[in-house]
């Protein structure tokens, strides 16, 4: 385990760290990254993807711009010059979500994970974005790197955080599923202000 | 509530919605997140801090020039004029933890919680560069906006999502802790190659 | 007539002129261009649209996101906080070309139409690049202003101007008509090398 | 020929093309485009450019910026290291036109169309920004691929092509010239309101 | 005398500050800065510019660009959308030397000397670029405000400052003399290697 | 002694030089400047430094994203990956300044002086933005490239320009000590209005 900060200097000052020296490889990194969006959000999402109006078409524009902004974003990396990028949706129904997917490749000195990562949160507030005016309700969670290969060892996202993603999740579609139920018998109830603050932006 | 999706005409195209006519007011958003970086890391954040080096007020910055940047990233944003931005951190000890506030202020004719999210997914993002040396194991979770004020009705997080995520909270503190109990144990048993990939980028 | 360059001070020099004194006012700009695609890159767009793949989404989104960044393309344009933008497509199968506008909408001291004229170029380079894996014999003419109102005085495209524009249409198709008849022709004949160099980029 | 759209992954959606496995090789690309002035307009940048005031050199300085800019204007294109650009101009006395070439050189895996293309639409519509006081009744058209070089096959400006492009000048020339006559007798003419709406921006 | 870094809250850590109750007045700032170049090197400037080549052209353009770049490039600096802006060169032969002033004007909250300054100093850093490939003996010096107007009070840069910069450039101006002679000496010196390093980027 | 303008083509028009059949080296480039800050600014930057608030943290994050971003500020460079990047201070408390050096690594066929020098103007830039709500009375000074190496010849700041620049901060230092010694004399003395325009943006 390297366990020093590499972005700091001895003295511990801020740098981009010199890779002059490392070798060129063929790189890839997976991040991946959820947002809750709540029953109607979701819906909303579907039927417009099926009506035209493309939500995740936009979101999937804006991951990969951002992937090629990385290094203007976050000030320690390095600019790059990625030969391929592609962002990948997963819709779960089942507790409201969507999973974003990003996968970044390089022939590079150095890795591609916050290349990946940006593009994930990128392509997630895009979508928190146009949802907005339905509801606000609305949690971006499990931002991680799924897998990189080709630095100087590999990495899969490790068994015991995997695990703590899961029950994350199952913790959230119960909770989801218990939000839902409220709101049904909120929609049956007359009137009840407040329950959505539902404002457009 | 709102339930049209304002970033689609009526033929159901992305637009940049017109807010020509919506009043100036002003407004204030604040948004949180949280990234968990294990013991080791966040260790190391602490006493670089004190060392000088400083993870925090790099990521801070980030931030901050994120807020502004916000309309770049974000396909269907208005271009604003924030007349205030900053960015705070929590340090949560007990799971390893460090969660990040955002507000943001404007005078002018939409909200401005896109910023302050960005804000806080680009702070939190540079705090995963600045320790990705130390471990990957990194998740960054519970994007959110905390409240909002100044345009059509004001914003406080749901009471039901708040739980959802007190209890994300309570889920990954105990799974961390039973991480470290684990990586105690294996610092104790002699080479156990591979748990950790602490690659640096 | 204003017979001056108001970009240029009295010395002559390039200059960001000063617009202070100017009353802000609701201002709206409409542009247009067209790119010629030729038959099968057309049914390309039109199919891939079909089975999801959307060179007009992506187009769409790039367009709105070259109208916002305007200012840093044109020297001397101002930064503005534009209220609103779209980007509308319409499908000319007679000639095999896609015709592109883009709204822009302001309140404010100067006009909008760089930047209407701005999302329509980025729009049509956008098809460009989406289809030249296909092919690389495209054209993108007509770009101009169609009407803006708001400023000094209003302006709609004079009608000698949209005849030249009408005639160029003509011409254009009735010589698509004619290459994609030898295309036709050529298709018929064996192994004609080099009539089209489709290389991807 | 290849029929696809590469910037489309195998379920439609699109993609930034991975061409890690590519060559890298030496490419050049020359694209072309035309701005269609008017008489007084042309003028202008003539006289101006005796007297110091230099339209084109801004028009020139804007493509070049805007070549090196391209990734983050086209969405699914690479960014890429350019090893050279340049801009030149043709001005058409007989039709009050000024023709812009740009050329682009890289060594690398991707070709550099879209950057001259995009280089040449820039300094055309820097042209268009600084004569819009002078009069709005002008058209960027022709914007096209000239030749490039280097990547799979090499490409020359297929005649066909070509000569569509002969007879829009020629089409543009003859209306430009029935328009200056008829601005010719207006000026004869006392106090024709509204011919020109000659509005600075 | 304000005593206090606004640029940190009351914990000390960096804000962008908040101006919501700023008035809006016009506001305008001047700055300035000068580059020293060698008899040579003003020479090539000077030559060029009467062959066309427009060092000062270029110059003149990536400043007023940098003008509306500021927010992007100063972490704390607000985004603003200034009204005018404008570089002015001053041509020192007896000192070989460039002096850039640029003048930027707003109607705002807040002022815009950060804008003024950054656009000299780009200004005087693209006239190095472009004279580099001469030589490298060259240096940016006096970069300073020289008025603002508009805010909570207005500047005037004090008289001990300016004199300051008054022997500041004597000083530099008699040793360029020095330093003029002694090249003049070596000239006729036969092979003295290594006195310039003229290398081209 | 390369005697001619790189970035102009034989007829004198700006553009950006071809480097495609320059080699691949290994560059590194450092240069520095100076800002003179007067003894209270001076002291604030150095205290709230140890009450955490972080002027210099602030302007070395600047500074290497400027780096990262020359490109895109100074209209002919190259883009280019730099491999590492890095900002240091020096504080000079005997004349109330702060030197600022920025190193900047390559592998690459151009140099990267350019990046170094910008990197130490944004940085110094920043550093101005913070303090100007204490003083406006500071000057940028002295910025110019200390050595670079891996190109077609390596340099090292000349002699006579080191004592130009010797002289310079002798110049400056006396005069900021008489400078100081009025305001001693200011302060003993009441209210004498107008000494300090200390206004904040």
């Amino acid at each position: 385990m390297n366990n020093e900060f590499t972005h700091f200097d001895s003295k511990g000052n801020a740098i981009m760290v010199d890779v002059s020296e490392k070798e060129v490889t063929s790189r890839v990194a997976i991040a991946r990254g959820t947002i809750y969006l709540g029953e109607i959000a979701l819906e909303g999402v579907m039927q417009e993807k099926i009506k035209k109006g493309d939500v995740l078409g936009v979101a999937r524009v804006a991951g990969i711009m951002a992937v090629k902004n990385t290094a203007s974003l976050i000030p320690m990396c390095h600019t790059l010059q990625i030969t391929g990028a592609s962002i990948d949706f997963e819709i779960n129904r089942e507790n409201y979500s969507i999973t974003t997917y990003c996968t970044v490749k390089l022939n590079g000195q150095t890795g591609v994970e916050m290349e990946a990562l940006t593009g994930v949160s990128v392509a997630l507030l895009t979508i928190y974005d146009m949802c907005k005016a339905i509801t606000k309700d609305m949690i971006i969670s499990g931002i991680a790197l799924v897998e990189k290969s080709g630095g100087k060892s590999d990495y899969v996202g490790k068994e015991v955080a995997k695990s703590i993603r899961e029950e994350i999740r199952e913790e959230i579609e119960m909770e989801m599923k218990k939000e839902a139920k409220m709101l049904e018998a909120k929609k049956k109830a007359p009137d009840i202000k407040g329950i959505f603050q539902g404002e457009s932006k």
